[in-house]
């Protein structure tokens, strides 16, 4: 049902951001207040009896439903964010990109060891942003219980680079 | 009320992002869901009475309480990026920053010409970004209705150089 109207809103935008790359683009989800709406209740549905005690949203489409998913749950909200942009002291994981590296960073006193973190992303490709934001939970002693994503795109087989970090992944729409 | 909540939360952080600047870190406002809540009610009670159609934020910490605002309104939410992230047709303003200049972008569909648009992000300080932004919507036929902002630095006068566009600007917390 929300795989449905998420399928309907999302749009393809082709050769983007490279020729060759069909880029699913949710800004129109974005427009739709009940399909908002929809997509947060889906993934509360979908995380119950998941033990987790906050939510680490990637930048920057992760803090889109990230943020309104915590506070939905009444639970904090940790942005993991580019090289830089955290003004407190960090934690850093670089990842390969096709070309270059790239560097996530989160702030070293986000949460007490022990805190079982649900990341969360709006996409998952590769998963390369995701296992160094698994391995940002792991370095500060926390847990990774899950992942959520609004968009999994399955071929490009994200989900069994994160299987080490851990086995439950939600994603309300698959590609 | 929740100007005394939010500026015991919000962290100064000396020396950053130069020396000789104290950053204002909302991080801690964003582990506290109730703070959250009360950061997203206060906004609906302060734009009772003004009349927009959507919002807009800007990336990426516009996204935050962006999306969480106009979902509980139940409207449309509509991201201002940096350049290259968006897929689609876009309309750009550059804008200049302390050294060089920077670019902002919109999805030249969002909105029919006409719309009425609240601008929002997290923090206001010299208005750049938001000036660029007004000019955004503009460019697209839509009208900026008001500024919602979590904090204000009025020692930067960022309100003055937003006036041409909208006299109507919210911010929870003033410095």
């Amino acid at each position: 049902m929300i795989d449905t109207l998420l399928k309907a809103a999302v749009r393809d935008i082709a050769d983007f951001p490279r020729p060759g790359i069909v880029f699913k683009d949710i800004t129109p989800i974005l427009k739709d207040a009940k399909l908002c709406d929809a997509v947060v209740e889906s993934f509360i549905e979908r995380l119950e009896g998941l033990d987790f005690d906050m939510i680490a949203g990637i930048e920057s489409r992760g803090f889109l439903f990230g943020l309104m998913l915590a506070n939905r749950l009444g639970i904090p909200f940790i942005p993991i964010r580019k090289e830089g942009k955290l003004p407190s002291k960090t934690t850093k994981q670089s990842y390969d990109l096709e070309y270059g590296t790239a560097t996530i960073e989160i702030h070293t006193d986000a949460f007490a060891p022990g805190a079982k973190v649900l990341l969360h992303d709006d996409l998952l490709a590769t998963g390369g942003t995701l296992v160094a934001a698994s391995k940002l939970i792991e370095q500060l002693g926390g847990q990774v219980a899950g992942f959520s994503f609004v968009i999994s795109l399955d071929f490009l087989k994200g989900r069994e680079r994160l299987m080490p970090f851990s086995k439950k992944l939600i994603s309300l729409v698959h590609y």
